[in-house]
């Protein structure tokens, strides 16, 4: 199934957070496209992000070094009209601020998004 | 804001997970009540669950040592009618099958959930 929708999560490497926390980021990550698209979600046309939904909801943590090549990826998406959101962590409990930890791209199909990401490792 | 709507994700200490794998367990997590209240989330009516996702979305992350106690703690979600829904892995990559990894419950208040949860260490 190579070519289902996919959410991928862009990490940042250089953030060192319990796994518990990773965990909330992800799932962050996995609702950010629902706050900006829930019209999308409940449209009477078929949209990827209800097939994401009711399908497999294949999700992929993929990794960059810093902040600075997640804002680069952040461009790279807009450029290309794929939806990509900010993760930003309040900073209230591990992290001392407000911190970008992370970038969700998608929910999307593979020919869209992985020309932006396949050059990145997993996480 | 310790009266604000929470999702408590309750992890199998004894699975053994890249970090990766375990954000997408927490985005599937986050995903679940979606799945099965979306009606909740478009009601005219105000719910937990839109009180819940367009707030902060606060995320708690908790441990238990195995399988059975997150049945146990799924039994106990139904006897009190709070909203509890398995996660399961397709174990198509690091899991050798489907596995129970972990337990989201909620969105919902503090004071019904955490008579379930209180006594579980943070993952």
């Amino acid at each position: 199934m190579e070519d289902e929708p996919k959410l991928v999560i862009v990490v940042r490497k250089d953030l060192n957070l319990r796994k518990g926390k990773w965990m909330a980021q992800g799932g962050h990550a996995s609702l950010m496209w629902l706050i900006n698209r829930l019209d999308r979600l409940i449209s009477l046309e078929p949209t990827v992000e209800a097939s994401w939904l009711y399908g497999r909801q294949k999700k992929i943590v993929l990794q960059v070094p810093g902040e600075a090549e997640l804002l680069e990826l952040l461009n790279q998406c807009h450029a290309a009209g794929v939806s990509a959101y900010k993760v930003v962590d309040a900073g209230l409990t591990e992290l001392p601020g407000p911190t970008f930890t992370c970038l969700a791209i998608g929910p999307d199909y593979p020919d869209r998004i992985d020309p932006i990401t396949k050059h990145l490792q997993l996480f």
